[in-house]
């Protein structure tokens, strides 16, 4: 065990060993082992916004198992998927690569103005499936919110007993947010804390942007002198509010872009201190080659070269 | 067994050897036993839309027997019935006839703007019968349809249990698409890969039209080139979406209609790779001697002859 | 036990031997014991209407134990009751006659659009006042007719574990049905089908009116030339609509009428292939002896006399 | 045992041993044990109304056990509070005096048009105290009733299990009833039947008034000449709608109103056949010996002294 | 034991040994142990106003380790904080300075008009971490009282099971009072009531203000000639209403202020026999040295220095 993933377990003092060592296994994974950075390849766009739109560029991907390969050729910290797709990957793959099962989720056939995901795996399926960790959306600003945090604690308590690490996505949405707000700094530093508080070992967020959206947190940023123009300075500020940078945040790619935005997005990153990145689409939306090329690179980033 | 109904098994590598012996005993059963297609009887239609406009075309169809004489009859792989007709029938067909328990359903005596089935029955109901597998409709696109997910998780988990494969009904309907979207191909497709995601073992779903819904989705269509005219085309795409072809996925007649049409819409459907149909009114609305002729046609339409 | 109670019988082949023996108890009850008929006395109209709607007229009926007295002196197959009247009523009546306890019911101080009863008993209170089966009502066509059949399937089971027949009050109303719509014949038919289907052993419906509400019924009926000029045409379609014949169907009575319209109404049930009939404040508003007579009028009727 | 208390102890043939124990205890505590007549000390207006409401008039009431002296100075057969009340007083108290635990309440911070009390105590709080009776409000008449028939079966079922008896405040409410039909005469009768049917062992309802709220009940009573004119007529009718006398049914005073109307009101509640009173306000927010006087007054009253 | 502590601990005789003894913990800790005097470092506004508002203006708060160093360097009774802080901090911190797991809370992206707090953790988590009490906010006057009454007994009983003291925050809110009503002295009175009927050890209300919110407790207060000019009488009215001053009451110090008129406050409360105070962002807003200094200063005027 490096030092720097003995010092990032030690954040960590009330989970279990059972617990401690499957996030040890996810951040000494693949080509960033040991660095203390993650990279993960998280592949339910296909429940998320449905299967043409995710996977009829590179038409390989309408497979699951497509997927899993390009994590391990790739070398990515873990692999989060659906149930139904770690129904046909796990039994293959869970030793190799950590899983990250999906335990909740989103269709775009329904959306109203106030997000709720259904939960529709748990902890009892991760185990059988032998993943090595679950994870969770949360949608702080909706009208619905509650009943997430409520889900994602009783996940939580699952996951605790069973030994298994809980990542969060937490993505500002709803009625409670407007749309520009949703990555606004302040915003997007309050859903990072708000997953730490309820129990996160991961927490996932979007890079945030240039806005402010509430007035009393403007004044208080201001009011203290905190830098946010680049964005490495505004993922500073995002992971101080994450227990002071003592819970690993990792920040995701969103739509697929030019590699250069890609590479600079995650410069960024790295230089404020965020811990990593998952990055869907941009990667298996490439053809494979490019999607390892692509993911090394990141890598690269990440580790300081 | 054959060599496709083992390669068709081997897409479940996660199921218990008593979900796939099931499964396996539908695949194996009828007509088209062995060959990987499916021709199965569904008589929910009572509940859906009363016992007039189903059965007063043929009266013997009012007492549940006569279906599961007329599936025995006919050779199909399976015959999906509701729990009051299974309390009647099984008795006497279940050893002989690999009865699929449909667990929620819905009347037409109150129709909303956003269809939610009722759990009428469940997993412990089709060990009690014998049944062979169960089934659940879910509406994507419905305002409730997380209730239907999160139901149909239960479902799932209690079935893997007892070692029941799980058939879905997947039908979008709802106030998120429109009336023509309900079988638009995008959204067929989208229905089918939530199924999967959701664990179905096998997905039900309506043949695709021409529309299509979403226009990220024609975008990326039309961007790779994906081939939409002909149903069969369509159908290739809906189970491309299926994990690549990894799940089965079988169409649905509707309402019923003139011979010709049938044998033609299932002629595509092969064609497309389909796994064969589910065919209720279009079979038993008919004079029995008729009915077994029509289904011997479309069983050898999917044999290939 | 008589061919016919025999024969009966076999229409449950998945029923249990206790509840069986419970079924048959009530079919060999009473002066239509043994004929396949039965004439049940319900009392819960003082929770529906109110105390005075119901007993004023006949001020011995606010005592519970005067119904069951009658039921037993006019020779009735069952007395269907709420838990309160059972409790007062089961330990000195239960073992002479077969008691229904009303599980859910409705009253009238608050009335919605979307009718609910609330569930006030269950099968442990049945079992522990010694009950021979519970009873149930649905208002298919209510928006939350959802819940009632969740809510029965689950007393279903726990009645099928306990030994207990399944009685089942089925009642279109809601705004899902036009008020003329409630006795449709489509939907009265409609109605015993669903009954059926979640289950029951015994059905209970209003004698269906001419009217015919959903018009792809009417084509299917007119289609078909099913006759439904006389009540006794309406009542055989209803029954036929019940399993083609092997449910239990029994027609109620509704609000007080002359003694004429009651037994002409019982005439055509019988005479259409009805199973008998419920009859509340027809009998226990009338003078005890009066009551008993009509009673047994009605009886005859139905026995063929 | 008296022969009064033993024949009201007949009433409850299906309860257990010790229910009847737990019942018999309140019947034979205080200054009426033995006659059959009920006077009970009722204090959670401090939950209901606020604290200064209740209590500054006589501020030694602010101490919960200031309540518990004052019914066992005066003699009162049982006092009824809520749970952090009877944490307090149980382990002083319990054994010289039965305390009744009120098991749900709402406060008036928030009132909607159809009320809805929370359940905030059970019948493990009750055993764990001590108490002889556990005590539940019901609303018909509010949009909200089915959820408080549903939670009393809950608490019913435990009570039985437990051994003790069930009094039911049964106070219509709610946008069901007008205002004035609250205490209409036919809306209390119907109360008090639909708590007997839900299986109370004691039915708390308030004096009823002129008024008849429903049209129906009005022809049903003028056509029956049931007499109420007289307070004790109304509260006869009353009586007899709690299955004719069999249940013991006690009349609320409520708001704190001058000494003569409340002995007036008590004469007429003991002419009519009413089992008690059961008083808060009027008795503790005066001087305790002026209340101790009051409540011996109303005590004799019900004597029949 | 102080004679104090003694007398306090004898006003919950129903509470297990195991629960008096972490009540006794929390009343013996720091510069006002034995005093019978609290005062309680509360840190869960980065869950409540977000980090920026929280921790921006003294960046040492964004680890949750600085907070209970701070509680414990000051002398502090307690330290009340949410799950995800607790995770990082009790295994350190849990056997010097008494904790108390705030097991429910809102966070400010969505705000309806009726609060509603997510329940997010439980006494199970309380218990691993070693916690001295549970923590709990209720809303009176929101449209979901209900809710969280109902939730909190729950998490009452859990705590009984366990030995935890239960500390309530009842701060009214929602449709059912005005903005000024929120803090009026008769709704803080009636909160404070509520929170000591539903079971509460420690209750937390808000300094009350001159307003008087409802008409018939402005009448019921002036009649009794109830002084409520200075805040001390306005406190000695609030703790009067929870059980006659036999509860803990303490107020918290809102939003951060000048040092005057924080010392100013609790001169007041403590004159009014207020039991003590919890401060949070008036304290650790300010660098380490100038919050001990005033901690120590408030501590003193409890302790009547």
């Amino acid at each position: 065990m490096t030092r720097r993933v003995e010092e990032i377990l030690s954040w960590y003092p009330a989970s279990s060993h059972r617990t401690l060592a499957n996030l040890r296994r996810i951040l000494e994974q693949g080509r960033t082992g040991g660095s203390g950075k993650l990279v993960v390849l998280p592949v339910d766009q296909g429940v998320e916004h449905g299967p043409a739109r995710s996977f009829a560029a590179n038409p390989a991907g309408y497979d699951p198992r497509y997927h899993a390969r390009l994590a391990l050729d790739a070398g990515c910290s873990a692999h989060a998927l659906p149930l139904g797709a770690a129904e046909l990957v796990a039994p293959t793959f869970a030793t190799e690569l950590p899983l990250i099962l999906k335990c909740n989720g989103s269709d775009s056939l329904y959306t109203g103005v106030d997000p709720e995901p259904a939960v529709v795996a748990g902890v009892e399926d991760a185990l059988r499936l032998e993943c090595a960790a679950v994870g969770f959306t949360i949608y702080p600003g909706s009208a619905a919110r509650n009943h997430m945090y409520e889900d994602l604690r009783r996940l939580a308590r699952d996951a605790a007993e069973a030994g298994l690490p809980l990542v969060v996505w937490s993505y500002p949405r709803g009625s409670g947010v407007s749309t520009e707000g949703r990555t606004a700094v302040d915003v997007v530093a309050y859903a990072a804390h708000l997953a730490c508080q309820l129990g996160a070992h991961v927490v996932k967020v979007k890079p945030p942007t240039h806005v402010i959206e509430n007035d009393a947190a403007r004044a208080a940023l201001e009011k203290a002198g905190v830098p946010l123009e680049a964005l490495a300075d505004r993922v500073r500020h995002v992971v101080q509010s994450a227990f002071d940078g003592h819970r690993i945040v990792i920040f995701s790619g969103g739509a697929a872009k030019e590699t250069a935005a890609v590479l600079e997005e995650n410069r960024q990153t790295a230089l404020g201190g965020g811990f990593g990145t998952i990055m869907g689409r941009n990667s298996f939306q490439r053809p494979h080659h490019e999607a390892v090329q692509l993911l090394h690179n990141v890598m690269d980033i990440h580790l300081g070269d």
